[in-house]
């Protein structure tokens, strides 16, 4: 890439030019990652304005912001003019005012009606995500008028695998894949080909939901309706896979006791980075309140048999993980659709069925381990363990049915992960373990 | 579903023919998940061949495997002949031995060969994931004669998005999207518009390579070549959609101490999940050992002072969610490109900075909760607070580190989650606690 600004300052843009026409634009936006400053509206300008464009939608949102403060009202209009217009939206939704002013300024009256319409869309609607180039044709049309149709509109390159037959008050009729245009002879009727049990996507739909469909159906594109059934846009399935990836993030996110961001970790500031991870550890730390007061309430015990502290990590950490496990599987079949409310009670008998199974393995090994390994004494070695078992018992079963209470109650799944199951099944766990060396060992 | 199979019944197939001719075959194959026997094979039967193939390659694999033992060798061959390559590798792959060799038996010559081949390309790899029905044409065709090729080839209609050329060595020389040669005179020259600019994957090349390149291009399919850039095949963006999905859920599982497996939860026996879970537990539960040792070898300062044995629990859960807060970022952050192993340095550095920043926060806060709710001794809230900065500090530290280090040996970063964090933090966190209480109270 230095190589490419030495020859634009050396004056030979066109050399620079070719070279960079001849990569990919992805690539190109990679390699512009690290320039900064002037040198990047220099390359920018060099670049022609269909290719400006696209490498635009691909670099960061700083490098974005830059060129556009840096450039001229009539570069912001060629660009805004090429981009498409899904991009478009969600480049400006990412800019701060002056900027979105010095954007919409330069764009002309009815581009920036339809921006404002699809700015008006709920976040993460389907809506806000749609892009409005899409190739609409009449049923009357032959499919040589189609042709002429798409070639006069002059339509954008991406969006042309799928024709969309509407009728005069555009009500989606029906869809016609762009390959078996090319398959029929030129005097075919479009009503004669197009295929009218489709799938459809209204506006609001939620941008999970919108993804579930094109898992379901294998779409590479799927059209858009509003109330009345108007097409209005369509969704394309390279946006779907960054909505999954989003999707999955925020779970990550929120699975382990972070705030979701989209910024990447190098990119965020140590500050904003603690911002996101503190408010979670601070409720979790407050509610560990819980297991500080059942210790003190039987600090007697502990204080006669000193030994019953050393086993407390292994039975929180076991209790902790065997939760996570139960909980990550039904949040996960939750968001994946394949379990649902109504299998509540299937989940807490499969997972009482389970920990029995998990439980039995594990406090028996760890009986003989306590035993001959660690040679502790019996009444210690089977308090130890029956808590063990009771643990791996309750922590399963709270882990397996919190995800579910949690959406019933229409909270994410989400939180009910190994952060806060294994905070909630500690406590349970120290109940149980003293109330068992109390009666035990018999203090 | 009942009112179609009575409609078959009672000797009106065709009429149940048509209905089921107006749903989708996504919809007809989630229709006939709960039917089951010999309903099953007449629903199937009335099918058209086409839509049969398209619908089996939606069901269940139980219903695959029913079907396939149940119809003739002649329905079978229909039905083969039908389906897509990639699919009925993906279908071969995961049905028992006989049906495998009744369904081989039923496929001609060619076709067993070329299931053998594809069957041959190590798992998760792309020529595993790949089809082999593609359109393949010269570059000194005119887009008319391109076209008579496509007709006469007839080549199957869910492919034909991209149109590839090759050299008579079958050499990938560029590519070209069907929509360009729609909007050309009959007279161009494939080579003229042909893109020589494309991006290919490799037959060798690993499944989740793969969808990072479809992610970074947004293609909605790219051809694969082998060794010797031969085209042999592509891949289609809905089976990436897949992949990422089972990627996801794989670092889902890991990152929760389970073993993955692409079973549903509800479909999956009570052993099985067991099986899975089990093996996890056993070696964070033994590795819990080391807690143990340390508190047995400090008991004399537990047995003098008793509560301190009530903050355990708070420490050893902040300190585990602190590190898997951390480790979450970096697992995630490597999986998805935004973070390298050169970055370590980076990652200590900055991990550090924000512990500071949580632990301060954190450790003051706890002092007041400490001092004032909870009336606890100066000494005791300050040895608890001061192990708790300490903690973070060695959380955050190894909960970012770790997962590099597991991929720089080659380890899947994902077991560097939570549940083994958890466990090696604990160890510390402890050691810390016992070295601060026996300095500060001075025991």
């Amino acid at each position: 890439m230095e190589k490419i600004i030495e020859l634009i300052k050396t004056e030979k843009p066109s050399k620079a030019r070719s070279e960079l026409l001849e990569m990919n634009v992805v690539d190109i936006a990679t390699l512009m990652e690290d320039i900064e400053g002037k040198d990047l509206i220099l390359l920018f300008r060099i670049l022609p304005k269909d290719v400006a464009a696209e490498v635009f939608s691909y670099i960061s949102k700083e490098q974005r912001q830059y060129i556009v403060e840096s450039i001229t009202d009539r570069e912001i209009a060629g660009i805004v003019d090429e981009l498409f217009m899904d991009d478009t939206v969600d480049f400006i939704e990412e800019m701060p005012a002056n900027v979105v002013k010095k954007i919409l300024k330069n764009t002309d009256e009815n581009t920036r009606k339809i921006i404002n319409h699809l700015l008006s869309y709920p976040e993460d609607s389907a809506g806000s995500i749609m892009t409005i180039e899409f190739v609409d044709v009449k049923k009357e049309m032959t499919i040589k008028d189609a042709i002429e149709h798409i070639k006069k509109t002059g339509i954008d390159k991406e969006t042309v695998d799928t024709l969309y037959v509407i009728d005069a008050n555009r009500k989606l009729e029906g869809v016609i894949p762009i390959r078996k245009v090319l398959l029929c002879e030129e005097g075919t009727l479009i009503k004669d080909i197009m295929d009218t049990n489709f799938v459809f996507i209204n506006t609001l739909d939620d941008q999970e939901e919108v993804a579930a469909q094109f898992k379901k159906y294998d779409y590479f594109s799927m059209p858009v309706v509003d109330k009345e059934n108007r097409l209005v846009g369509i969704i394309t399935i390279d946006d779907i896979l960054d909505i999954i990836e989003e999707e999955n993030e925020e779970d990550f996110a929120k699975m382990n006791a972070l705030e979701p961001s989209d910024e990447e970790y190098l990119k965020t500031s140590v500050f904003s980075l603690a911002k996101h991870r503190i408010v979670w550890l601070l409720v979790l730390m407050l509610s560990a309140t819980f297991t500080s007061i059942i210790i003190r309430r039987y600090d007697e015990v502990l204080s006669s048999i000193v030994i019953l502290a050393a086993y407390i990590p292994m039975l929180m950490d076991t209790g902790g993980n065997s939760g996570a496990q139960a909980s990550t599987l039904i949040i996960r079949g939750l968001a994946l659709g394949e379990v649902e409310m109504k299998d509540y009670m299937k989940i807490v008998w499969k997972e009482f069925r389970i920990s029995i199974v998990v439980g039995t393995a594990l406090a028996v090994l760890n009986f003989l381990r306590l035993l001959f390994i660690e040679r502790v004494g019996v009444p210690v070695a089977l308090t130890v363990c029956i808590s063990l078992f009771f643990t791996v018992i309750l922590a399963k079963v709270i882990g397996g049915t919190l995800p579910i209470i949690a959406k019933k109650f229409k909270l994410d799944p989400a939180i009910m992960a190994a952060p806060l199951i294994t905070t909630i099944v500690d406590t349970f766990a120290l109940m149980v373990y003293f109330s068992m060396a109390t009666w035990i060992i018999g203090i």
